[in-house]
This record gives structure tokens, sequence and C-alpha cells, in this order.
């Protein structure tokens, strides 16, 4: 079958792999229905040392059950499922407590295994746990909103919620990406009023406007600190969503923050440490967040979907095929693209 | 007036110094009848550099009123009161949220404005937002139990609170000092079963132990990690106090903490970051906590003390005059004494 290979930064191909197959009992195979390219797929196409494995890329998927091994119950053969990004039992403590990204026989989809999700097929295991199945029409626009459920309208949900953003509760939101943007949803669905999006980028800016963000800081660093600072009359935001996960984008975070209020942190580190300690503990700024547990949250945002109130979708603006994916890369780390679904 | 002075690490004396008094029509004024030394004072002690201004010292206290400006409205010439370490007006927007410490026209004690309380009496800024009246005797393990409310006790409790301690939850406490020691009553009183303290002096042991201590774990750095791990059941803690402030405590903490768990930072932070950031990040780990608005907790923490319940001076295991002040921070320099009680 074909599937997405990372070699090293830059280079990233179509091959052929072995077929994907049910490899334990527990495992269903799906054929992928739709897949995407993610932000954090941008970090390895920017970072990978040539040294090293090669890597299988894709983590969000809806695709179509073609197997199941054969201690899966709940999951059936023809069965329409969303993939969480990460696998999951959904039966150790972690995922009975919602927090499916620590099951205890969990890991995470992109990596050598299970595989990719930007390809023609992929082995999932711990099925039952993992696969959400949904009974939906293969619209094209609902279609682009599920897909999401897989990852970046849960992870901007999650950012919302670990920063605590309500009604009342100005909330700021760094990053104008796919999950930046599906923060602005979550923050809105949550009930907050004043949405401050920090970003740059024209087209981003006008769909955030269209989710719910009411003002919109273009600088950088201490300027856009200074001028978050002045659109909340002096005191900062109670809720920081931070979509990034680069060392300056947490330290904007800090610096936004209000006295007691709370960053919800969902870009992938690429810092070691969590920087302005200082101002975070003066202020008695809570920092919280991780890798979304999406699996658990589709229960809270289908529904929405389904009724239309919101659409996630809109975050993709061009559809590519297998072959079209090494080009869609070169778009999304160009800016010229903001999320790319890859129709295999 | 007769008023403990810091110069520079190991020097800290005895001096006189003009009399404390009114300055604004805001302030009280306040005879110091108890005070005591914190740990935090001796980061100074051990890292103050010879050059910069010296520093009046002292920033816990009990107190009887003098004389009040003429704005004072609610604290009475005679009152004996509990006089947090950070001063606040009591009526900003982040008074009214619980947030003392983040006051709009607060600060702390134990600077050059508005001095110290290892003296014989103190301005008082902000009287009615900050001072809190007591009924009580001159009892002296109610005096002392009664002074914990100005910091240690306060600061063990929000520490508590930021880890969101509570029933069913493992908690683990880092130092057996009086914030630790603190710490471990408050989470006993938040109904925590199971308390980890993390310490190595066997009488602060002792004394963990006589407030709720259930384990002790005396090894350090990744031997420290491993038996918390083990002593839960290879989970780690859902709550981890953080009572230190050194950067490996806090390394500790996000060592120790269970996936989805709660680290409640009060050591003043001697570090610029916060460390650990990769596996607080993938186990969704929360670091709140920060200077605690002890002034807000002292309703709910009062009554406990009153009724006996609870006897946080019991960390007190030494008193001086302002004469043996000097003595005293060598004596918990050294480990000698756990907590020094100052009866100017």
């Amino acid at each position: 079958m074909r599937a997405t290979i990372m070699h090293k930064a830059g280079d990233v191909r179509i091959e052929n792999v072995p077929d994907a197959a049910i490899l334990h009992s527990t495992d269903a195979l799906i054929r992928v229905v739709r897949a995407c390219i993610c932000g954090s797929d941008l970090w390895p196409y920017n970072d990978k040392p040539a040294e090293g494995p090669s890597q299988p890329m894709g983590h969000e998927a809806i695709g179509r059950v073609e197997a199941i091994g054969s201690d899966v119950q709940r999951i059936k053969v023809g069965d329409l499922v969303i993939m969480p990004f990460a696998y999951s039992d959904g039966s150790c403590m972690f995922c009975d407590e919602g927090l499916q990204t620590s099951c205890k026989h969990g890991g995470f989809f992109g990596q050598p295994d299970p595989g990719g999700a930007q390809a023609e097929a992929l082995r999932i295991p711990q099925a039952d746990g993992t696969l959400y199945p949904i009974n939906a029409t293969d619209d094209d626009a609902l279609m682009a909103s599920l897909l999401t459920l897989s990852d970046v309208m849960g992870t901007g949900h999650h950012a919302a919620l670990m920063a605590k953003a309500g009604p009342g509760k100005v909330t700021a939101v760094i990053g104008d990406g796919a999950v930046g943007l599906c923060g602005v949803i979550a923050a809105k669905r949550l009930g907050a009023e004043q949405i401050i999006i920090l970003g740059r980028h024209d087209a981003r800016i006008a769909l955030a406007k269209a989710f719910g963000a009411t003002d919109v800081v273009s600088e950088r660093g201490e300027e856009a600190i200074a001028r978050v600072i002045a659109l909340t009359g002096g005191q900062g935001a109670a809720s920081v969503l931070e979509c990034v996960g680069a060392e300056g984008a947490m330290e904007t975070a800090i610096g936004i923050a209000r006295p007691g209020g709370a960053i919800g942190r969902v870009g992938v580190p690429h810092y070691g440490s969590v920087a302005g300690g200082m101002r975070g503990f003066y202020q008695n700024i809570t920092i919280a967040g991780g890798p979304a547990p999406v699996r658990a949250y589709i229960d809270e945002l289908l529904p929405d979907i389904l009724e239309g109130k919101i659409q996630p979708g809109r975050v993709f603006d061009r559809t590519v095929g297998l072959d079209g994916v090494p080009d869609g890369y070169l778009a999304m780390n160009k800016r010229e693209a903001l999320k790319v679904m890859v129709r295999p």
C-alpha cells in the first residue's frame, strides 16, 4: 500500500510499504477515507535529522473499518469511524477519567508502530477504545468538520478548558493555525465574550473573526503583550490558549495572562522548560494542558457539528490525494495553505 | 525603635531605626506582639549581595493597633490583628476575587516600604483591607497557631488547593519546612488520605506524621521519584505540594505527579523557568500557585484553629526576643530550629 514517510527535514515521500494488517486480537484495520496534515507534522518537516529511522506520518483520520481482530466487540466491519490521534484501551483508570492520552496501553499514531494515517490504510490498536463510530453521509463540509474531531477541534477545546474559558472571562488565543482557530470556536462555545486572537495572516484572521474573535493583535513579543494588556483594561486575559508550542509563544502567554489567570497549552512544546517562571509565580498563573484527550471530547462536540452549530472544518483550505501530500507539506510550511486535507 | 535589618548574606542585625509612623490616611500602626522568621528569609540570608540597599526583615505578625489614619474605618485602636504577609486594599477586583497578593494597591512586607515585622512596631498600609482583627487571649499555643495565618498555614493551604488535594487523591508534599508541614495539615483537612512527605529531618518528619502524613520518602532526586511512584501503585501523586522553591524540588514535583495531576507551588522560585516541560506537557500536569492570598484564607482556617482542630503553631520550636533574632536566623539556617518565633 502507499503511505507517507518522512525521511528528514524537507524530505517527505509517498512510498510503497507493506500493507497494514491486523496484528493483535484487539486491532482493527481501517481504509482511510479522509486524513490531513497537522501543524505538528511541520516540526519534523523542518527539524528532523537525516540520521535515525524514517517516520510514517499522519495521526488524524476518518476511516471505514475493513477488518477487526477476534477480541473486538464494539466496532464492526463497515463502520465509519473517527480516529483520535492517540489510541487508548478505553478501560484503564486514565481512560475512565477521560485522559485517554495517558492510557496505560495507549500510544500515538504517526509513529513506526502503529503507522501513520496519511496512507491508504492503517492498523488501529485497541480498536474498541480508540475508534468512534459515526453515522454520517459523505458530505464534504460535514466530513471536514468531523475530521477535526481527530485532533484540532478537540485540541482547541482542551486548550479552552485548561485555560478555564467561560462567560465573563477575557480569552486570548495565541496562534492562528488550525488549533488556534478551533480554540476560538471552543472559547466562544464555552461562553467567552471578548476573544483576542494573536496572529498576523490575513485569511486566518478573517476566519478567526468568523469563528468569534473580537480583537486582533498582530504585533509580536513585548509589543503584543502591551497591546493585549491595553485591550483588557490593563489586566490581561483570564484565559490564554497557547496553540503554538514555541518558547516565545509561552513567554507571550505568561506575559498576557491576568493575575490568577490560566494558560491552556496544547502546542507541542519546543522548549525544555516553561519560561517566565517569575511572573507566572508571582501572579498565581496556572499552566495546564498537554496532548488533548480528544477521544473524550467527541461526545460533547459531535452534536454541535451535526447540528451545524460549529464548523471547524472550515480550517481546511486545500484537498489533495496521496500524491499531493508532499506539496501539501510545502504549502503549509510556506503558510500558503492553512490545513491540507488528504483523500487517499 | 529596634528592627531587624539584613545587610548581606549572613549579616542580619538588630538596629535602631526611625520609629514606624502613620504616613497615609489609610495606614495603621501596630505594636508587634508576635513575629517570626520565615524559610524565605533564609534566601537573602544565604544569597544577598553586599551591594544594594539593606532590607528590613519580617512579613508575619500578630500586632496590637496603636494608631490609625483618618480614613481607616474598620480597624480600631486596641484591636489585636493578624497581619498577612502582603498588604491589600480589600476592595479592588483582585481582592474581590480573593487574590489579595495581586491587589492593585498592594505590596509585600519585609521591604524598605513599608518595612519589616521583626521589629517593635510596623506601619500597615491599606489597614482596613490588610488587617484581620481577632478576639483571642494571649495564650502561647493559640497565638502560635494564629501567627501561622500570617503566612505558613495559609501558604500550605494555598499549595493544597492549587494541587487540588481532596478525598481519594494521593497527595505528596515536597519539603519538611514549616510550609510543607502546614501543607500536610491542609491536605489532611481537605480530605486527602494518603499523604507522602518528602523530607529527611527526623524531628520534622515526626511532626509531619503527627499532622497526618502517612508515608515518608527521605531519598532525593531520581531515587525519591522512584520511591513515590512505587508507593502510589506506579501512578504518582494526583496532588503535589511544592513547598521549597528550588529547581530540584520542582523537577521532583513534575517527576512524581500523576498523569492529569496538579502541582501547587508556593516555594518562592529560585529557578528562572519551570523545568520538566516535556513530562509536564505529555502527562497533562497542571502547574499552579504562587504567593498565597492568606488574607482570603483566614475566614476558613481561623475557626479550625480556635476550635483546636488544627495546631499549625506546633511548627514553632524556638522563641527569641529581638536580640535573639540573628541567632534565630543562624539556627534555622543550620536546620537546628524549624521555625523561630519572635516576641519583641
